[in-house]
């Protein structure tokens, strides 16, 4: 027999802030279930007014909200505020979220960069509030688990950068990659655009097509480069291209890098496993991995070999991009900030 | 040895309104390789200035147009203009086409229905050019090969009807299924919405679902309804209801009616081969047939059967409904009218 | 804060025998989690000896099982074994197992009809455990929960069944259609024909593709007919043809019949709501229903309209072939055999 | 008006041998449709007594053909043979084949690797007529046209191999990158796999998933460096990664090296088209092509850019993996080895 025994003192009050896009679908998904949390608000201007399982049928009998307009001090009383909104619209928001909520995690990239020259170059804006980019934790727990749990602002990573980031960590930390070497080959399911109507993104011209996208320009690189950067304590020029797959879910990143140090493939993939003991989100894998194993999961899975022929090392990620690449590490970083168990209401 | 022999006198010229679309495209696409037609103008106003191969750059090396903006008399020296436009729009150009344009073939649906009232019911907006009604041809040479050939314009039929339409076509002529017994259940791929934007079309909200739409209401059905009724000389009370597939081509329809007469499954298969006698695109098969077995080709393939338990006819057809259910189905059109055969650029 | 408190007393035991295919799967996809159950034993002959999570690489780090080859007695001390096996293996072994654990669920079809002589000319051979046809109750706890509860053999219904009957109960248990004008075209995904190695269900066959299939002769036509003319009180016989649409899950149901009463739309989906108050996995919907809605969920989704022009009643019913359509319904099954709340493991 | 002349004395007879494949299919696609050839015979063992339209129907009206299963001298009186078999297979076949037939063109793997014991190697069995290794010619037009115009026996290349190459050959031949830093990161779809009835090629496990595989140790390896090698005139330790992408048809092939040259993004541009000027087929493209751009056609789009960041040239190319990468290169082969215009039935 189970027993469900919830102190309402420790019930957390949750605002979304762009709750009707895929990432703010996805929250509502983790979060409705669980008896510690309650949604208080759910902000979605372009759907104000609607209910929830209105715009998102799956949630008949689930969720019982309606979209609202954000105003000021709108999210005023909840403990967690998540931001899912475009990258240029955050910015604006979050100073005076700050003064309201406790705690701000914005699941987009306004936070992400510390230089708001690279900022504005790869995301074609201004930055608005570059007063925060200091304050603003990285929120990759595998990487900072600590200065997540004391954090007001985290910048919660991008879908591509979770992948190869987690994929790179033990190498560059390990110095057994030369720097210079890494390309990052990255296939992308459609969500990752977004809720858009872009006619790119219609089902006719995606459906049985591949293409790449943004080679040499997309806001990703320097998100990337700077982590593995502040991780090696160097240089690392590293190539990125990105590519729009026919599926709706889920990143596959295929790192290429020359192997820096006598190491053998056993060892390699020993070196990866001891470096995530206690993360229980990544599982490092004997075989290949392919994105089902982790859909609609918050896990990243990693294989990793070396290739004796070129002595090049092999790695390839796998990640849910909704989920482990968005919504599932936001959640991932709430329970952090609130001292909850880090996979609470994630498994 | 193949020589080709090109009488210049006998090259028609043709122009198309509305050619960036996908039905456009497909015009293009039948057109581009012969050597009796011309493609002299290309018209499409949300594509105007852009070479045809920067949008679509299957045609690299093959088509050599840029799309134009349309205005008036200039179509003027074509021998056959295609109209591809949103319904709607076409009944507005078309009559002072037809003063400069000897042969017009309109692909979309302002001029398949004799009803203006019916029109205005399912198209939702008041049909202007209501003189043109009775005098356009509906373009389905299967039925109507010799009006086409003299007609000044051509109301080509929309992409359900002419799979619903050759699906029933032998039954209610020979009175063998009970008219107000007729359902027809049809699948159909995403590029009958049109090159569109719509958020409902997007790869994420297509893929892996499937949906019916426009359930008692699409504006096929009164086109469906008013050509069967003229062929059964009654009433034929169907209903129509249309799904959306993840498949980028195909219509699937699956059409179930109540046997009226003693008829055995061979000899209802031979009544619908000897109904399709010289009708070169339509394939009577013994097999159930699939999409893939018509995708970018102008057959319709037809399977009829009997369920004896139930004495209900079941009839299969599939088209593709950019070709059969578009732009095959024009040039077939063109073709008769211009006295070429029929099958011309299209096997 | 959570308590989760487990009496050991309460902890139910079960065995999965076919546990490798995909219902299967999704079997262990809902047990795994709870801890008022604990999966003892994942039979599956041709993944003996492999660790579940080596086939099914999801489950790493959530089943920590190995598949073992059932034998006689295997199964011994389970307080409910699933059977997901092929059709004609079940009716061998469900013998013998009832003589050792005391609630047993077949997921395939040995033991849906009553009649043997059905089942012979469907399945296309004898059946072995004829005596236990009697027993066994059809596991639609909206139909039958009653008899579930006390039952010792649940005969869990098929996918298609599943959609069809629970779209036509409320209809045919009022007397608002004519039973003889029933057609069902149903559309489903390609995880309903199983984990299979056929060449017709490869991608490069199902992709871009539609076909309808066993027109007339689905095993699935004489266990909806069934079920329906015992709740009807007279001959239902009705067309079924199935058609297999590029979806991994899924099944799309839209069912034509003509009105037998004076009723409107209103009224019709009042009736629809109230002949499941009760049922918490049927939703009735004011909007068309997607597949979407309902993957991944135990949910059936249905949709009713009338069509005043012709006075056809049109339902529309969405389930997950996988989950309401085998394993979440046997999940549901077992629940009610077990005295648990219906719904637990299944929100 | 249009006038085709055959001169009877100049059609080809051609046989295929392994013709229910993909690559049989799409070699009958474009050749029945041609009047200077006539395909006299089709075998297939698996199929034999079959129509060719019963097992694909798209060809119904179109290709008359019984397949046959081959037998010693069936293919006698043939101007040209294609072979399309298994790898392992092909070699058992043709020396006889050679010693009845004056042009043999194998589209499987058994004459492409000049060293038996890489073939062993990499195909896991024995080579059984390595007396043929050296004369069989690589079918690459852009890289042999005069020795394939001579050849009797065409090794036709690699899908993956085609794409990789043609995208590298221009800066291993002008020397502008380093061969030490090539990575070739290709996606396929699934056709390439052939038509198989593989539990790892079935909708449910590809759809929505995408895996790498062979990671290391594939096939085409060994064939793409030796050719490039070849080209480079020194050794190409290049690293070659295939993913399995849920498309049927199509390879993108993303190609990662470092620029050994001072060299602009436009200059390098120019160095490809240059490169391929007389190639019919090669398209060297201002935008990042997609698999659309080239699906059933023969043409490979190659799109080449500079990252001034890490100055590595990214090389993209996109093919028909069953089109350039196997039947139309081989019927361009056919083509150039009768004297014909290259391009004839292929555009």
């Amino acid at each position: 027999m189970q027993i469900k025994f919830s102190n309402r003192h420790n019930v957390h009050k949750v605002a979304i802030i762009g709750a009707s896009g895929y990432s703010g679908a996805e929250l509502m998904r983790f979060l409705a279930g669980r008896n510690d949390i309650v949604i208080t608000k759910a902000f979605a201007s372009s759907s104000a007014g609607q209910q929830v399982d209105a715009v998102y049928p799956v949630f008949a009998g689930q969720v019982n909200l309606t979209f609202e307009t954000y105003a000021d001090r709108a999210a005023d009383g909840a403990d967690v505020a998540f931001v899912a909104l475009p990258s240029g619209e955050a910015m604006n928001i979050v100073p005076g979220l700050l003064a309201l909520v406790p705690r701000v995690i914005d699941l987009g990239g306004d936070f992400r960069l510390q230089s708001p020259d690279a900022y504005e170059q790869y995301y074609k804006h201004r930055h608005a509030a570059t007063g925060l980019l200091g304050e603003a934790v990285y929120g990759l727990p595998e990487l900072n688990k600590e200065a997540i749990a004391g954090a007001r602002l985290i910048a919660n990573p991008g879908c591509y950068p979770t992948g190869a980031i987690l994929g790179l960590l033990p190498a560059l930390k390990n110095d057994i990659v030369r720097p210079d070497s890494i390309v990052i080959s990255a296939l992308s399911g459609v969500s990752g655009a977004g809720r858009s109507n872009s006619l790119e993104l219609s089902f006719s011209e995606v459906n049985e097509n591949i293409r790449a996208y943004k080679v040499g320009n997309h806001q990703h690189i320097p998100e990337i480069q700077a982590v593995l950067e502040q991780v090696a304590g160097k240089p690392v020029p590293l190539t990125f291209v990105p590519h729009l797959i026919p599926i709706t879910r889920g990143i596959y990143t295929t790192i290429y890098a020359t192997l820096n140090a006598q190491l053998s493939p056993g060892e390699l993939t020993y070196l990866y496993e001891n470096s995530y003991v206690g993360a229980p989100f990544v599982r490092i894998k004997k075989q290949i991995p392919q994105i089902k194993d982790v859909v609609n999961t918050n896990y990243c899975d990693i294989y990793v070999t070396i290739e004796p022929r070129t002595q090049r090392v092999i790695i390839i990620s796998v990640i849910d991009n909704l989920v482990k690449g968005a919504a599932g590490q936001a959640v991932q970083n709430m329970n952090i900030m609130l001292g909850l168990p880090e996979e609470q209401g994630l498994m």
